[in-house]
This record gives C-alpha cells, sequence and structure tokens, in this order.
C-alpha cells in the first residue's frame, strides 16, 4: 500500500543506521555523557551560532513539550498557544498533567498574532483580578505549525519583541523544524530562531531518525537542575547514545536539511501533481503536508489503494485530507499516487480555462 | 578503555541493528500500531504463556516505573517498595511526581520480605487513624534487585499471596530480568513471573536494546486508557517500529535469553577470577553485576585502565565496586581484568589456605 | 462607605453567631464527626429528598470545585465548562493543578448549552484520534452563574440527559445557589437539583457563612476513599464543626432559603431602581447580582461613596459595573444608593415614555 | 463524656466569638485585604519582632504545610522530615500530592537531630550520582513534636546553621506553637523563632481557634505570587476576616499566650496527678499532651467515662494513651479524671518508694 500518511512511516535515514553500525561496539557512559552526544551538541551549537546553547536530547515530541515548558514554568503560571496547537488539542492533557494550564489565543492558519498575543498580555496585567488567574508564563508556537504553514521572519520578531517586553520565554517546537527551514518560501533560518527563541525543539523523530528530539536553550538558559527534572519525567535515556549518534550524523555533512529539502521538493511536486489536476487547497502550505480537498465519494476510492491522513469535515460532499512527504518519498511513489486520482492532468489546462 | 561499568554501554545486539537493516523502508503506522510491535505482543504472550496478556513498549526503566504505577494507584494511594528500591532511591522523585508515596520496607540483600509486608499491612488496615494516611495501593519489587539478587519462586509466591489478599497489584520492575532468568541459580521462569505479578516489565535497555522496555499486564489488566495515559506522560513513541522491531528480534529464537545467558556465563567467569584471587564480594549475586570488595589503593589503580561503578563506602580502607557483564563483554576483556588486579592467581590455592 | 461590592462582605448571619455561642463548650470530635455536622447533614438530605447522600463540609468554592472535580475524574480526563465559569477563568488554574484540563464550550449569558455540549461530545467519540486526547470525564456548570442567571428546569433536564447518555457525572457548583433557588424567576427546585445532578455544592460563604460549602452526591456517588481525598488536598477541618455548626443553623428553619430570598427581594429593589432611573443592563439577572451599565464619568463619581465590582468595559463611554445584594442589605443602604444615582426617578415615566 | 481526647474538642476561646460580634456587620473586602488581616499582621510582625514579615492567613494544618512547602520547593526538591514528622505520616500523601517526596530521618522524641541533617547533606552532595536523585530543598520541622516534645534553642540554632551552610529554607510547623512558648521548659521565644527559620507557622485551630493558621515568612522571604499560589491550592478564603478577626483577636492583650499557658498548666496538673499515682510515661512531655502508659484493662474501663487518644501499644499488656489538655479544661475536670484512676494518690509516696 501507498501512504502518504505521515513523515514518521519508514523507519531512518540510511547513513543513520550506518551510523549505529559503526559505533555499535564503542563503549560510551550513559545519560547523555557519549561522544556522540557532546560531538551533536557542538554541531547544533554551531549550525544554531550559538557557542553557549544548552542541549538536551529527548525521545519525543509531547515529553520534549511538557518537559521543556514544566521546566520554563512556575507554579502559578500556564502557557499561552493557538487553539490549534499541539500542546493545546493532541497531547492528552500532558501540559495540564504537569500542573499548568495552556491558555489560548485563535488560530490563523495555524498561527500565533503577535498583536493578539500583545492584547491578550496587556489585558491580563491591566486586570485587577489577576492574582486570582492563571498568569501567562511562557508563549508555545510551532514551526512549521500543525497546518504546514510558516512564520515570515518579521513575524517572529514580532512575537520575540512582545515576549521580551512581558519577559517571557518565546518556546517554538520545531518537531518538524527542518521542513520549515527547507521551504522554498521562509525567509527564516536557524540561526534566526536561536536568536529569536529563548528554547526550541530540532525534531528527529519526523525527519529522518528513529527517534529524537533536541531541547535546545540558545543562550544558556535551560532552566535549573534540568538533567534532573528530565529523569524525573521518565525523560532520560539510559542509553544516550541512541539519540547522540542520531543527532550527530544529522548534524553531518547537512544530512538534517538535505532529508527535509528532500521532503519539500517531494511536496512540491505533490502539489504541483494536484494542481495542475485542478484539486483545491484547503490551506496553501509551503512545507511537507499538503491538505487538499477531496470529494468524499474519491477519498473513499482512494483509500484502498493510498494511505493519508483524514483532517476534517470540508462540507456535505468534500473532506479534507493530508498527504505528507518525507526523505523517503520517491517520485514513483508520487506519480502511482497521481495515476489514481480521477481528475486527470489537462494538456492545455490554460486553453481549457479559457474554454470554461 | 576496558570497562565493566554497566549493562549499557554499547550499542545493541547486532541482530537488532540487522532487523533495523531489513525493515527500514517498510511503511508502518505509528503509536505502536505497526506489524513489528503486534509480532512482538504476540511472541512476548508466548513466551509468558499468557494469551490475554495487554503488552506497552515503552522508552525506559523509570518512564516505565512512573507510567505502570501511576496507572495502577489510585488518587490517595501509594506504592510499597524497599528503600534501597529504584522507585525509592534513584528515579529523581518521578513516583512523588506522580502525586504518589512511596512507602518503604526494609531491604534484605535488597528484596521485599513477605512477612515483613504483610505485617506493614495488617498494621495500616488495623490502624484507625489510617484514613488520614496514604493507602498502600500496589507493591514495587525488582528482579533482579539493585544488588543483583533474586527472589526465589516461594518469596514470589509468598509476596503474590499477601498481595492478593489485600486486593493490591504486585508490580515486578525486570529491567534486568533475562539475567534474573539465566542466573544459574534460580528457579523462576518467565511464566512464573506472569502468573504471579499483576504487572511486570521486560527490560530491554540493559538487555542488548537499544532502548526500550515492555510493560506487561498478564491478565488483560491494563488500566483504562492505558494508551492515552502513556501519551499524556509524554511516553508515547510515534515511530513505534523503533520498539517493535527490537522486541520481535529479541524474542524470535530466544534471542533475549540467549544475550543474558552470554552475559551470565561471562558474570560467572568474573566471579570466579575474583574468587580464584582471594577478593571478597559484599553480595552473593547470581546475576551480571558482581559485588567486589577492593582496597581503596587498588580501586584507584585500576580506574586508570579499567572502568567500574564504584557502589558504597566499605570500611576506612576498602570500597564496593560493581562490575557489569553484558553480551558484549568477552573473555578477552576479562583476562586482561585479571590481569591488572594486583592479587594473582596461586598454583595451588587449597595448599596455600592450609598454610595459612 | 456603602458597598454591593459582593455578597460576601459582612460576617455571618446572626443566628449562626448565635449558635456558635450556644454550642461553644460542648466537646465533639474532629473532622466532621462531630453531632453538628451528622444533624447537618441530615437536614440537607431532607431538603434535597435524597435520603442516601452522601455530604462533605469544605471551606471554600474554588476548594470544593477542585476536591470534587478532582475526586470525579479519572487521570486521562478533563471537565468540560463554559469559557466564562468560574473553573475555567477565575480559579488561577487550580482544576489544571489537579492535573486535569478545562475543556470549554461557548457561554451563553453564563450558560452551557445542551446542544452544544452534545455536539462536542459525539464529535469527540466520533474522532479516531481521540485516544490523543484529553477525555471528557465530568461537565462543570454553575447556578446561579458568574453573570447571576440561571438554568430553567428544561435546560438542566437537557443537560443531564446528555451527560447521562454519554455517562459522564454532572457537577453543578452552586456557591451561590440559594439566590437561584430563591430567584422570582425559577422554576428549579432543590429536589430537582439533586434529581438532575451527579454532584453540587451549597454555597455558605457567599449565603450568610463564614465559611463553608455542601458538597452534596445526591446518590451514594462519593468518589472512593473521599475523605482521605479531602484530607489530602488539605481541604479538611479538623474542628469540623465550625462547619457543621454552620450548616445545622441554615438548614434549620429555613434559614438558608429565608437569607437567600432576603437578598432577592434586596436585589429586586436595586432592580427597579435603576430601571426606573432609565440606567440599561448589561445582562437581565435574575438573582441577587445585577450588571448595570453606566457611564464612565458617573461610574467614577459613584466610587468616591459606593463600593461596587467594574466588570467590564463596555464601549468607549460606558462600562458595566456589578452591584451584589447580601442577607445584610438594607432598603435604607438602596435608599442612600439611589440618591447617589445622577440621573432621577422620574415622576411619570410612563407618560414621559409615551412623549418619547 | 469527660474529654481529653485532643485540643481541639471545643469552640473558640470566648473572646473571639465576642470578636465575631462586634465586627459582624462592619463591610469588608474579601481575600485577606480586610482590616482584621491587615491589624493581625502587624500585631503577628511585632510579636515576632520581625517588621518585614510576609504573613498569610489559611485554614488548617495540613493545608498549611502542604501549600507553604509546596512554595518553597522547586520541582526536583524534596523536603527532609523525621519519620514521625506530621508530613511523613499522617497527611494522607499531600506532600507527594503537589509533587514532591518526603525524605525522612530518624526521629529522636519526635525531633530532628542537626548532626544527622548534616550528614545527610553533605552525603547527598558528595553522591556523583545526586542527579538522579530527589535534592533536600528544604527542611521541615514541628515545634511542638507530635510527640509533644521541644527543642532546645540550641538545637534550633543547630538546624539553622546546617540550613543556613546548604542554602535550604528551615520550616517550623507551629500547629501547636503557643503549648510550645508557654512550656515551663523551655528556652525558646517567638522572636527567637522568627530569626532562626525561614517561614514558619503559627497555629490557631489547636490553641483556641475555630480555624486558621498563619504562615510567617519573618524576613520578606515568601515565595512569588505566593496570594496566587494559596488560591490554586485551593487555600484562599474569601472571607478573610474569618481568620483575620480570629489572629487580631488572639495577638490583642497577649491572648494566645494566655491560652497557651492556660493549657500547660492544666497539663501539669494532669502530670503531676499521673505521677502521683505512680504511672509511668512514655516521654516526658513538657507541653499540652500526656503520654501516659495504661495497664489495657484499665484503658478499657476509662474509656467509658473518659474520651482520650490511643496512641500506640507499648508491650503485651500496656497501652500508650494521650491525655491533651487546652484552654478549656479545668481543674474540676482533672479531678474528675483522677477519682476514675484505678491507682490512687498515696499519702507518703517517698516512704511506700522506700519499702518496695
Amino acid at each position: 500500500m501507498l501512504s502518504f500518511e505521515n513523515d514518521y512511516a519508514e523507519g531512518a535515514h540510511p547513513k543513520i543506521l550506518q551510523a549505529f553500525l559503526e559505533t555499535n561496539l564503542k563503549q560510551q557512559p550513559g545519560y547523555g555523557e557519549d561522544d556522540y552526544c557532546r560531538s551533536a551538541r557542538e554541531k547544533i551549537r554551531a549550525a544554531c551560532k550559538c557557542p553557549d546553547a544548552d542541549i538536551f536530547f529527548l525521545m519525543g515530541g509531547t515529553q520534549t513539550n511538557l518537559v521543556v515548558l514544566d521546566g520554563l514554568l512556575s507554579g502559578t503560571e500556564g502557557v499561552v498557544a493557538v487553539e490549534t496547537g499541539h500542546v493545546s488539542a493532541h497531547e492528552a492533557g500532558a501540559i495540564e498533567y504537569t500542573g499548568h494550564k495552556v491558555l489560548t489565543l485563535p488560530a490563523h492558519d495555524g498561527k500565533m498574532d503577535a498583536g493578539e498575543l500583545k492584547a491578550m498580555l496587556r489585558a491580563f496585567y491591566a486586570d485587577p483580578t489577576q492574582t486570582h488567574m492563571v498568569y501567562p508564563g511562557a508563549v508555545y508556537i510551532s514551526h512549521p505549525t500543525e497546518f504546514g504553514t510558516l512564520y515570515a521572519k518579521a513575524e517572529l520578531e514580532a512575537l520575540h519583541e512582545t515576549c521580551a517586553e512581558y519577559r517571557i520565554p518565546l518556546f517554538l517546537d520545531g518537531a518538524r523544524l527542518g521542513y520549515g527551514l527547507m521551504s522554498l518560501e521562509t525567509d527564516v533560518t536557524l540561526p534566526d530562531i536561536a536568536a529569536l527563541c529563548d528554547a526550541f525543539s530540532i525534531g528527529g523523530t519526523k525527519v529522518g531518525a528513529l527517534c529524537g528530539e533536541a531541547a535546545v536553550f540558545p543562550r544558556h538558559g535551560a532552566p535549573r537542575r534540568f538533567f534532573t527534572h528530565v529523569k524525573q519525567h521518565g525523560a532520560l535515556a539510559a542509553k544516550g547514545r541512541l539519540l547522540g549518534v542520531q543527532f550527530d550524523t544529522l548534524f553531518t555533512d547537512n544530512l538534517y536539511f538535505e532529508i527535509s529539502r528532500r521532503a519539500i521538493d517531494m511536496a512540491e511536486t505533490l502539489k504541483q501533481g494536484f494542481r495542475e489536476r485542478g484539486y483545491p487547497f484547503y490551506i496553501d502550505s509551503p512545507t511537507n503536508q499538503q491538505f487538499v480537498i477531496l470529494e468524499n465519494e474519491e477519498m473513499k476510492n482512494l483509500e484502498h489503494n493510498v494511505r493519508f491522513s483524514f483532517w476534517c469535515r470540508y462540507d456535505e460532499k468534500h473532506s479534507v485530507v493530508r498527504f505528507a512527504a518525507s526523505w523517503a518519498t520517491t517520485e514513483e511513489m508520487i506519480g502511482r499516487l497521481m495515476g489514481l486520482l480521477s481528475r486527470k492532468k489537462q494538456e492545455n489546462p490554460k486553453k481549457v480555462e479559457e474554454e470554461e
């Protein structure tokens, strides 16, 4: 079965498996003190242009969000996120489990508006009953968002300024960060993110690793005793090398960016294919996830041969479905998908349009 | 540097890496629904003789303890463990972080005494002020213990009976379970454990895997909505195949037991070597960890060439150190270690002893 | 200074103080086992027509909400409430502190719509990714709401039916319950509430007591070991008599209802006074809190002589302010307030209206 | 029935009820901003000789312990207490509920030994695996202890020095503080406690109030946003005057100390009565709780006419029981108790002893 269901359907990029083979018998200390973790940290610091960054390797995305945010927030604080943010909606209450409220703002194609954030913070601090309420203690954004969209650099700067004004940290969930950085339509670089955020994650699981996220505090800002905090949350890997080897490989010879670029290329091919066939898009996504509107009937037919994600109902007769590309997506797979679509490529699309 | 520091100093058993290579491009669903997790569950059910077991694959040992115990315990309950139990002492308060007290009993070479457990439970329920106290809601034991010791089957049966009498679940932390099962001095089998415990873990990380523990509820007893509970605790792997492939391999052709047996053989060789040289042991460990008493001076000298774990101070002049064997330990390594010891093998030890 | 700031500005109803004096030297056991708590429970059971009700006396409103909801919810569950519900907005994250998410619905004059609740629950259980989300585990409503509004009996029945259909408990926060029951515009009685809710509170603090809320589980439904749960949350009064004496007095000779009725009468007088003077209302409140729209300038002038609550900004030139009546409000106080208003009573309002 | 069961069997000291009557109709703001709370804070600051103290009024003892300690401790920290400390044993896991471990030391007549504390802290910081463990983040002691015993000033100084050396706050649970301060055998004053502790409570519930504890941070040291923290834990009283009036009364004209002294006098009379009759004591308590060893048969007979607390089994034939005195205990009550005892007063006890 052809699958565009998500970007974690395969194992790991072959270079990562190769690195496991090569390092396997080298004895190393545990808990992130191994040579590979050390090397990976140095390479990430260089890629971020943050020589003082504190970097911790964790296992998964929800884990990273909850461990980092519970570290950044004090007891009376909650985290501000948009309603569609992963921490708001799809983490089974992991943030609340750590005792913190998720304070929500409206989402705009999955993004937070700096003006709305500022208005919320201003209103909060103007409210004389604020001491009976949850303090906004950090801001959570995802980049790319859950809808595959991206913040422009100016948007990130505006969020950064607002957070700085109110002295609350800005945390960027980069579970799919590579796809954001390699998008054809972005003006945001990794050093930009490191400069504008107080903490961010570099996702491995969905960008070619078997597992793993790097939690980066760019300017030495890891919460106090963060190692013990990680352990307490059940997030410390005994064989830290599992994560070290992967991130060391991903940040060698730009592999992380190559993997991401490959997925972007495939997503662009997907996008072009759907567009040429006249399929409308739910959101104009510049990253590796494409949200296409299908007739329900075609969706059901397609399900016999292709795996994709149902995203939401569009109207009576249509649904939004997500097609995701990864490093392992091939042009051949896309060709087969296109062959299965009911609407066919039009020889002279412009001409046809004129006729309509 | 020669290392006997622990049993997780290397990567994974080669067969596991081989399995990663072979399965890498097969597209699979996430979150434990992949073919490898399914297959691994079936093989573990067969090995445990528990066709109805609920099995979840988690990332690490502390995580497994906290996720399982927080699932088994209700809000007003704590877990009973011995003072040296991993959950009591070495998990950075992970159990308390989930809101539960660890109620302690004395440790006897790392083990809980069923009679003492029974006395504690009887005293608790006889206490008219019990409603002002934490209810004992589960019992935690480790097997092998933190001291490498093992419960005899009769001891496990006694703990099982006491737990059954008071209707509280018995949870066995099997982070190093394989070494317990393959010990030359045990009468406990995996089906015994499945029959006598209400929940237990089968450790992968310290028995040849890169990561991973299987949480087993032998008689369909997983806490309600355990999947969501796992997610909420940040313990759900998106690429569940990472764990599925490893456990499927470990439970194919008895690899888990072979790995464990190999480590036991090496540990026995270590033990014999130290014994022949007249070194005293702190505890008579029948598993892969050996606790030897060294003179402080020799310990310091040895540290230049060998990695091992300082365990505790023995007296003014002596320390207890731990030497751990794993699947990757070789006779050659042991030979080199023996060559570095100050006490030398005596040709006719019996004769010498007579002379003393 | 004249105060209509809230309904807890005075001490306790004189009959309660009298009861403290009369019972003061009678030695009693602690922790809710005293004669007064027992008697109060019986009287509340009778008033609710629930002979099997489990009743616990707690100290305050936020405490009651968090203790009851944390008892009703299991680990993976959250509570559904409207956005303006007290647990959503004004309890400093107390619910999240216990590990549970507040899942919000829109508020309609402070009320939850049963249809919207049903749609939310239906959508949740129809969502194949529900296992990655917080389960709706209880429904929270307040009656009167934070806006002084009331559910009609039919509305409560609809909520009850939806909760029953999805087998989740309905919890009614009755911090100001008396004012709801004694409103001139309600068709809901205390036995109705007991019949339609799975748990509810009867507020004392804001209805004439010094402190105290009764948490009622009408059909023996207190969560297991609720006494210990209360203790664990720091909510158990050693001198339970403090609460017992108060509730025993409140439920003797209908005092609770008399106190409430008195406040309603005063609120109606307030309402009539504002209405006669042509002041518009923000919400048509049938209970003891009246929400009046004032010009900002008048609001500021009034603040020199009267205490009231600023509620929210209405527009550039107007604000919404709350005037609350209690058992201690007098007609004389209202007369003085009316004398301070800038708009004056019109001799023949009807005539004037005709002229307009 | 005659009761010496505890020191909270009656209501409040009559002067407190009188103060409720006198202040009842004075309108006041809520949440601790009333005139009485302000006045009480000033009087307590004066009594402690701490003009900068932050003072919060809470409802009960367990609540105060959990709210203060959860405020003082950071996420990876636990509190050090003796095994018999109230937070260790009798608070239903309230501390663990807030996520913190209670790290225990042996109790010596209910007291912590500064040398043992120092040894524990030294060992912790010397342990290279400390980052895998719970950090000692505060020290909890009770004064009087759960056994009615008292720290000498030198003992408090030693604890203070050790805490200061390791920079962790010392918290003193003064649920029965008055009895400690008025003991005939103490050299510790309230200003001493304020000087030597970083936080402490002044118990009202067990010293003549209906409820209430004052949490004192003597040198402006309240944890950040402590008001909101209190609210979040459900510990904020809407009618703060309930607590303000009581503490204002208790700290007017030395009432708190008079109440305490009265109980000490009665306890001394009790002690003398038992001693003269030859009853042995379990502990030599200098405060208002006396621990007497009774034959089981006499204990059972006495139970028909007197309420007291069974403390623990002494041996086959004897039990330890607790008799508590309070402000409401009278000489007449003690006389009646003595009349019920089986051993009678001996005219010439010394002579008799000589004969033995």
